[in-house]
């Protein structure tokens, strides 16, 4: 049931049972490949296995009961296969997993994982920040109020805001990316990740080649770049959760400034018809609130005893199921969500005049800090908000009837809207046309 | 794959997607037998839907169509529900869900399973704890090496071991069970948590009564109850990861005084015949390590927005079936180790005697304080102890070359292990008498 | 400076070297007195060493040398002292520290220090929850909106929430009061926790009634008592955490129901002057944040090796200093926060009618439904709803101008606010009743 | 206390109260003369500022009394700073912090203290891979036994183990300086960030020239890059806590392969005088223990409310304080650790021969199945390895009672350690390679 609230279909796809029993198989025949490339086997094994294969149904009850006894899922389905080829060919089903440990064949196979996990990661972040750029664009200019600490602070423009979404996303994609470039790695040691005969230096090249990964020396209790992964991930979500914390805010009833898209039944309550309650907001937050937990769990277990350690190598493999599962869920849902946003200028527009004026001050601050220094224009500035709020009459008023020089023209400017927003253009051309120089 | 691995048939069952729709619709129920026996429905409406219930499939494809929409499983339950008893009884069909809100009925369902989890949990712990206690009493006096600092330090014995396992069980317990009398109760509130004439005080009575749970005002946002039954689960997990902790570095190759349970095929290496790898342990290990982070993601969930939360509740859901699931795959997995853990005696003694009497310098130590004063004691048996090291002799040598007026039967005292155990015996005893006391 | 934002004087003491090293030597103390009272040391040395003790002045810089070496405090202190009192009566000092290890002083001093928090604790959890009693009572029927996932839903009152609030404090408190139970007990066994002739059952009831706290068996490697107790006072933060939350989304510019209380200087901002930033909100939401990951630590923590773990205790130290400082700080600013907090009665009223009567929508359906059954209430009213949007009618007209029978008085009914309140009167004083039953 | 035994004097003065004024007081100075350099303020001010703060002595009392009214140190300090310049020039006092917000301050100071904590981390991790470079060279070739799930697996050499240590840090190290790259950049956005006249694109630019950092848009609420750096020192930590780990277990009594380096005193026991305690590696793995939660804290502190946030700002300081504070200890003691191990060539080849020969079956096993196929080979060397267990033989025996038409040569170099240890050399020669292209 949470599958369809929290995750997306891909991932459940990615790390189904039948999934990882075929990238398991995957790299098992890319080892015989590379074994018979490096001229460590005699040639045919490969193309016989590879032949049989698509016959090959491994038992899964067996499977079960098996992974129990081993503890990996590796060890018990290279059994069943080299069992089902020797009754084919005895001399094929020598060739398999030969000098290969359960870890080598598991490790590859989440690598594998994480490179088809990133393939899909890195093409719906591009539709997520392409979705980015247009709502920036669209409202560059729209004014709304910015906020500090929950309070109505400074005016800004919806794009300012939006154009800051687009920058988080792009700083912690760099960072995706850069762990990328490390993780997609073989992992070959054999027993003790010290290679022995069948798994030479050749073979390790040869097998990553096979397996369009890097080649690199072992990393079996090395999970530095595992960790990068799980890290940088768990930072994409922070991004996506910034976005959907902000958006929950600003569709609040009593701000009202931006809903989630219209979908038939999306968001109403079986109580309260009239409700509009941003879910898909809620299932990013659910799962982003989730995620440091888990990035955290993996961290955790890096030290990993001696050449293999007994739990914590283990306690990876389900958490990076799920670690991607949440975030693949998040993002899916955070760009439906700015696909069609409904923002609404008016509202923006309006609220920003809730505080009759104060929202203005620091302008005003500001301008008399000209006339009679910084410390003196806050101090006035301070007295007459406080006076504006207990006697109910807008800044401008108290601003006209103070003496500080200023031309009623000068006055009106303090409280335009569209001059408050500070450098919001600015940023946002900035922003975009930095991430334009990134494509 | 992971389920034969990690978590037990148990959790599976009991978090699974019919279970799920069940309980809710227990729940639903429950509700309008309370609403009828308090006079706020006609009677009938509850026979009716009973009697109908049998026959009412909801359809998966819909509901998981709908949850996305809605944010949660009740709702477009609760819409199956009426549409189907409509059709037959609309009458009745009206009387569904009356008055309550999702939440209600959801949290309330998570109840019952925590209730059903704690009754297999409490039975299994008492499983666990039988097994303890034959082993506590059966190697009262087997002497083994205790360890401070992965250090030998000095002599305990494995029942000592054992029943601080069992001390530590015990105590988790003990908060277990004190969780337990607090977070089995209702949760009845309808939109907001406020009751309504359709929710009175009289119906949430009947309501718990006839769920058999506690009756409590609301907990819609007031997390606190059910934090502290996911923490005390976690507390419970601590202490088998303590004794899984203890065992694998028992059963390292170098000290080989404990073994897992020898079943055909377990433990077994794809590449190294004669290992005997602590796959239990493992698993446990494995298990442990991932739950302080979930009980910890329930924590950060506690502060919960106004009367419901967009995020926080939900986060909840998955987090603690899973924190359920893994525990009890530990428990699972710790009454098996246990049950059939053998325990080399021998090489536990032989243990004691690989330092040449070193382990024993506490009591020489202790013995010469009475004669020469503590810190004079300690700084000769620093040296001696230095000097056996470095001469390779005995350090029972060196007290008898030295003449501090011990005879040699003293002396020959100081270094029996049975001798060095301190008050393990009682310790042992204590212990044992407290678990009796509770049974 | 962190001190002041986060943290209070109470705890500050409590955590500082100096009342660390006094507790250590009075736990000393205490140990030496039991063995005498116990027959196990000849009378005298406990008296002198006390009488000397004022004159004891621990040599930091010494100790600060010597503690990285032994990898605890007690052990260079516990040297000190013999040292120091040597001087006077070697006798004396032979009898200090005798069959003790570091981790039974420092555990049973851990215990002392967290005796003291709870003192501190419980007396200011009291004042906190009288606090919450005046404010429900005086809110009792301050009508305002209940808001679900970020949206206004149906009216409450004030005092409803309020009491929410103080039933989460109670369940919490709860739970420490249940945890402190257990865990105020002596750590007492020496170098493997199995005791021996210097620390007999009979000195360890001595000197646990010495210390004023329960005798009980070691747990220097079984720590379920001292997780109960960090979860636990994570618990407590939790529900804390939940009133500030509460109080920052309702202090937000834009609904401005509650504000913190006014004291000169506080929560203004340097650059705008009209704000009114909740400080102490922010402090104790950032406190309650990094508190579950404090006590996932201390969790994390409980798998400790043999008969002494080499980190794991250590990790405990200033994990637990740490979550009693930030929790105490979080209890502190609370009670401040809501002795003074404003309350603005009148825009709670206001925000009511926001929504143009939408907020009353399940009061119409409900009503409804007794006149053309639920599903067709509800729809009517999800339409209405929706045309009262788009056409910015008020709800009450639509429903005026259908004609299911209704009364004017009915329909007037409908809409006042006094009357969707639910049963919140009756809630609020369900929970004043069990609070002041448990007083 | 604490600070001696897990934390280093650098990062002790790096998070000082002192260190914390004067950086932020520089930021302020920075500020000003990136202002004066884009003729935004009159030349002149900076200067005066700079001439007059030697004698600017902040009251820190006064500051610890305000920094809770203000929720931050920038804002009070700024005001003491300004009423203190104004004494001598109130012109140059009007021109301080203008246009800023206390975040630019103090997210830009954090960095530059950041900066200060990597130039510090940098050399020392060269340090630490000097020595783990030394450390391979020195043990290419020692042979030892490489151990999976704590189990004898096979022999590798004691430099391969080092190698692979080097590999995690320099992978971890990579991550470091991914995240470096980053970090370092200057954080100015006034109110809300959008900037101001005051802040304009070229001052932004100044400013971050002024500190040596790079300019770039704001990251006020978007802190991807400072999670990434938090993530990476993580890492890096948790490649500290393998090695720490590995060596607690190689220094087990019934191991003792290695030795934390002797100083006199350290790791002695207070009551067991023959004990050597891993004190350093103590220290280690508590604080690695607790990073990964810290970490965790920094990213869930990701989804920031609006322009800033009301707490998760807050809940980075300390944590990002404390995380550089115990990854530093962790580093300085793990060089400390690495300079003088103590390696026991002899009893790690004495161990290789605990099992009678079990450990080769892996090499007798291919041997094997070159000559009967790997199953059957497999097959028979798990029961001799089962014989030759219960019989108390050497493998070697039953392999010649054998007749698989092995010569005697062939079955003595099956056993000989030197042979066993697979690619161990090339690996290493591998990893240092890389390691030198690195330089």
């Amino acid at each position: 049931m949470f599958q369809h609230l929290f995750y997306s279909n891909f991932t459940k796809q990615l790390c189904s049972d039948e999934r990882l029993i075929a990238t398991l198989l995957a790299v098992e025949l890319a080892l015989m490949k590379a074994q018979e490339e490096c001229g460590i086997l005699p040639k045919g094994s490969h193309a016989t296995v590879l032949r049989l294969l698509p016959d090959f149904e491994p038992d899964i009850e067996q499977l079960k009961e098996e992974i129990p006894l081993t503890g990996n899922v590796a060890a018990p389905l290279v059994k069943q296969l080299i069992s089902f080829v020797s009754k084919s060919d005895p001399e094929a089903a020598k060739a398999i997993h030969l000098g290969a440990t359960s870890q080598d064949i598991v490790d590859t196979a989440t690598v594998l994982k994480i490179r088809d996990f990133l393939k899909w990661w890195n093409h719906r972040v591009t539709m997520l920040q392409a979705g980015l750029v247009k709502l920036t664009q669209k409202h560059r200019r729209t004014v709304m109020m910015g906020r500090t600490l929950m309070q109505q602070a400074r005016p800004i423009t919806f794009g300012f805001k939006t154009a800051g979404w687009l920058r988080g996303v792009q700083a912690a994609t760099h960072h995706l990316k850069m762990a990328e470039d490390q993780v997609l790695c073989i992992q070959l040691g054999g027993a003790v990740g010290a290679q022995n005969d069948f798994l030479t230096g050749e073979v390790r090249l040869a097998f990553a080649e096979n397996l369009g990964l890097r080649d690199g020396p072992q990393w079996h209790t090395q999970r530095a770049d595992l960790a990068a992964f799980a890290s940088a991930l768990g930072i994409c979500a922070g991004t996506l959760g910034k976005i959907a914390k902000d958006i929950t805010l600003l569709a609040q009833t009593e701000v009202g400034e931006v809903f989630e898209p219209t979908t038939k039944g999306r968001g109403t309550s079986s109580t309260m018809p009239h409700k509009r309650n941003p879910v898909l907001c809620t299932s990013i937050l659910a799962n982003v609130h989730r995620i440091p937990f888990l990035v955290a769990t993996i961290l955790a277990s890096m030290p990993q005893a001696h050449e293999r350690s007994a739990g914590l190598w283990h306690a990876e493999w389900e958490t990076l199921d799920r670690l991607m599962g949440l975030a693949a869920g998040a993002l899916e849902r955070s760009i439906e969500l700015l696909d069609g946003l409904e923002v609404d200028v008016e509202r923006m527009y309006a609220n920003i005049h809730l505080t009759q004026g104060l929202v203005f001050a620091e302008s005003v601050s500001f301008a008399l800090a000209a006339k009679i220094g910084k410390q003196a224009a806050y101090r006035w500035t301070q007295d007459a908000c406080k006076k504006a709020t207990e006697e109910g009459v807008h800044l401008k008023e108290l601003l006209r009837e103070s003496d500080f020089g200023l031309t009623t023209i000068e006055i009106e400017q303090l409280f335009e809207p569209d001059r408050a927003i500070g450098k919001s253009l600015q940023v946002i051309d900035e922003i975009l046309q930095k991430y334009e120089d990134k494509l």
